[in-house]
């Protein structure tokens, strides 16, 4: 393709809208544009990025027995009334009528569609498994759309669902998508890794997140610096750790004005934060909870939730504090609180593990010295409510943890008969009962992938992209586009490498170099080919490579061959 | 693939809610199903076909020096109010608001995102001419969505914009995209024709339809017996025929009790249709206008309303006109009707040619003979008022004209400076003027092409898909699939095709034959490959070739290079 032929509008500044290296390089490199909040135009070269991943996608969903559909994107209220979902969805659905009046919705993703075409349509357990997939648009209206693709209301996705018979049955379909996924992500070029993850509103019983890593990533994780362990931090569990190890010293009730925090306290008081006990209370379905946690610690909020099965956990803040409990926030301690009000309190297993701790004395600028669970005050239960932290042993081998960013790319889901139950898609099984279906699915968000991408893959210049979801592989320019010679030879190159199956795009603007060699890095092609000077005298063409920089002469002869096994070993150590 | 893998749903009976030939077989051949009204699944073999059909799309726009690029589905308000449809539209748009309350629509189609598109990157003739097109859905809330897939609320649709400095760059622009229709239809092994089409509600000076040929199709069109003339039926000018003849008899009242449609009064007189006056009463926008006609010809209301520079046309019933003009209807005619009322009249050209004819007396059970037009009455305007009809003389040529019906699969249209003025996507030309860039637009349905080509190719037992769009060129089958004989043969057949590349389906089921072999002549595979008694005892392979019903017997190591040859050559012919 020819550079005058396609839209590529590039920019040089940073423009004021993107909050995310990603949004920003996507709109410099003239690959998106923002038409709403959310909402983007995939330009030419943002197109071609993601039919490569859509490529990718779909070979591996096949390899896996997955077989493709389409299914509407606008749905009819009917089968999410059916789910229960209708109202439960919140303002994340974008909804509409038609001119009748009939309610729809645009598919936020598509359990309650393949759901009701697998009830009208398989009846045996003989017609499984069965893996549909589909590529498409979905939408969620997002309170606060950011980050451009990372988290758009309108976006591409590939979702996949499984049938099977039984649990093993889904067992097997999972174990094959969650390898689908792995080989996907791997040919796309990309670091990533795979971890437990929380299963959230969609429900189900177990489920992987991939993630790309990135510093830029909103999701933290933990994973294990020997074995293989990786997890959401939300949700790796943490393991008891250490018993009391002091003889408890009489309890003492000492001044600490002003020492509101874990920090002014260790100081004021010369204590190491782990030696500090940290009281968070928090409001579980209108319901007071106190949770405490060592002073270097987070309260781990997913993991507070999913033990109280509260539908909302919100922290309380310094006035509800006071209010409701008569504390100062800063000087709350669990050391005479139930006589204030009657609360539940639930204590990390390390907390059970400290001895002649700091705790707040529920009085401003007052705390206690020498506190020991048991002795100067107990809980309503001990458990992992702690968040991971980098250095905590692995829950599988003990080793340290290390803590990364990430960006999830893809989520598998095993949901169990959870949809089949609710919308009565049932199957005869071998014995000739009627069972519910047992489901799997599995998402990959494809434009956000195209973004998560150019988090992990860029540098002061723009974008550098792996070879498998290059817009182009490579770029073919003359310096001087402007002499005539030049203009040949490129003209000739050009159709050379087309010839020869490189897939090429020839800048043939009348462009000062300088413009064309930024847009290039910019654009993060992997090759740039030039014609100059050397090419006329002794027929060399420059070869430079935007990963690392090196920069090769080749004869003309030569370069067709070069590019196509240089690309093609850059691609297999990518796949790896 | 297996189609135990698959998701093939054939029926045995005519769904009930079907109202075409397509929509019925689609439906029978487990390829689409229902969603609500005018929206349905694609099902694995009805999206392979589509993929197809895009694949082929892909390939003539990029031939064409098109660029591929994705618009959002969700459209804002904001460039709709700015080019003036929003209000425009009606009901026919699907409209919704998100969480905040601000206005979007579901695009029906994408002239306002591109045209600001443009004019936000776009500044000069220099990166002109510029081609962009899209595949993606498409929204239309019809009154009344019927036939399936002929005529959806959500459909996919390949929407190409051109972009040129001037009319001239257009009309290039615009035989280009011709010529891709051209061969887009072509190579799918459709027949069809192109026709001059009327422009409708989306405006411009110039177009052309692209029809499927089919007895079923909603259109109907005529075209040249000897030269390469056709048009939308509509659309097609008539010539202005002959003169007055006879000499002018004296006028003559005359009873024709219950003589009221012309075929009664022709045998009733013992006269010729076309010497019979019919006068035809509209509404047009709210002001009543006569037009006359031969008795033998049908007043083309297209013709009036573009004439008449009318929004609306509408036809008036039997109450209107005897309330309105104090005329019985079946008995109307010019002959002093405008002492009756001030009302303006249009004549065909053929009516001013009538000499001595028959017209309606305005009063029950008379005609007048000997109706002269001059001397018994005048019309306001003579014009080319009346739809075109088999054996009319070509408007090129003088030929007689055919009459075909056909589906409207394809539309391209000069646009002009209408998109471009009113929503000020400006270029600056040679000059140094900043001049509106003018502009094209072209639609391909590609989901409707894919009805009409089961539309024009099927017969009692099922679909006869082109090699090209069909969801599989081979299906193959053992007779006894629960052989283990059989069976191997199979499989191993199987993937010798796979590995020859051969585009073939495995009915691995364990079916009756006579199932298997509905199926595959219902589904429309272009060839069907049997093992049966012949492949253990011979080593022969039956192979049936669903278009001709042709069966040969085959070596089995002649069987690739046979079906290789023979798709191969079938493709070719298909695509000329």
């Amino acid at each position: 393709m020819r550079v005058t032929r396609m839209l590529i509008p590039t920019l040089r500044e940073v423009p004021a809208e993107a909050d995310a290296i990603s949004h920003q390089l996507l709109l410099r490199a003239g690959m998106v544009r923002r038409v709403a909040a959310g909402v983007y135009s995939l330009l030419p070269l943002g197109n071609r990025v993601v039919k490569k991943i859509e490529k990718i996608v779909r070979e591996e969903m096949e390899r896996a027995g997955g077989t493709e559909l389409l299914l509407p994107i606008i749905q009819p209220a009917e089968v999410w009334h059916e789910s229960g979902r209708w109202n439960v969805y919140g303002p994340e659905l974008f909804r509409l009528q038609d001119r009748h009046g009939r309610d729809f919705c645009l598919g936020p993703t598509h359990e309650e569609l393949i759901t009701t075409l697998f009830r009208q349509e398989i009846k045996s357990y003989r017609q499984l498994p069965l893996l549909l997939y589909q590529i498409q648009n979905k939408y969620r209206d997002e309170r606060r759309p950011r980050f451009g693709l990372l988290r758009g209301r309108e976006f591409i996705m590939k979702d996949l669902y499984s049938f099977d018979r039984d649990e093993e049955g889904l067992d097997i379909s999972y174990r094959k998508m969650y390898e689908a996924y792995t080989r996907v992500f791997s040919r796309c070029g990309l670091v990533f890794r795979v971890v437990e993850a929380d299963t959230g509103a969609i429900g189900g019983t177990n489920s992987h997140e991939f993630m790309v890593l990135a510093d830029t990533g909103e999701e933290e994780l933990v994973f294990c610096s020997l074995c293989d362990y990786a997890a959401n931090t939300e949700k790796a569990p943490c393991r008891p750790q250490g018993e009391q190890e002091e003889e408890a010293r009489p309890l003492q009730l000492v001044a600490t004005p002003a020492a509101r925090t874990v920090d002014d306290l260790a100081s004021y008081l010369g204590v190491d934060a782990r030696k500090i006990l940290k009281s968070l209370f928090f409001d579980a379905d209108g319901e007071p909870v106190v949770v405490l946690v060592r002073g270097d610690r987070s309260v781990n909020e997913t993991k507070v939730k999913n033990f109280l099965l509260a539908n909302s956990l919100e922290i309380a803040d310094e006035v509800e504090i006071l209010n409701r409990y008569g504390v100062p926030m800063g000087f709350a301690g669990p050391v005479g609180l139930r006589e204030k009000m009657p609360v539940k309190i639930l204590g990390d297993e390390e907390v059970r593990a400290l001895s002649n701790a700091v705790a707040g004395a529920n009085r401003v600028d007052y705390h206690y010295l020498n506190v020991n669970p048991g002795r100067d005050f107990d809980v309503d239960v001990y458990g992992d409510f702690r968040t991971a932290q980098e250095g905590d042993p692995c829950p599988l081998c003990g080793a340290p943890l290390q803590v990364c960013r990430g960006i999830e790319v893809g989520h598998i889901f095993k949901l169990g008969t959870k949809y089949s139950e609710a919308l009565k898609a049932t199957i005869i099984d071998e014995k000739g009962n009627e069972v519910p279906v047992v489901m799997g699915c599995y998402g990959i968000g494809i434009t956000r992938t195209m973004a998560a991408a150019v988090e992990q893959k860029h540098d002061q210049d723009g974008i550098i992209w792996p070879v498998a979801i290059a817009p182009y592989e490579v770029v073919l320019m003359a310096v001087n586009q402007g002499d005539a010679l030049h203009a040949r030879y490129a003209e000739e190159l050009y159709r050379e490498f087309l010839q020869a199956g490189i897939d090429v795009i020839y800048d043939d603007r009348l462009e000062r170099p300088g413009v064309k060699f930024k847009d290039a890095d910019l654009i993060g092609y992997p090759a740039r080919v030039v014609i100059g000077k050397k090419m006329v005298s002794e027929g060399l063409l420059e070869i430079k490579w935007r990963e690392t920089g090196e920069t090769v002469l080749k004869k003309r002869s030569e370069a067709v061959e070069y590019l196509r096994q240089k690309l093609s070993a850059m691609r297999s150590r990518e796949g790896e």
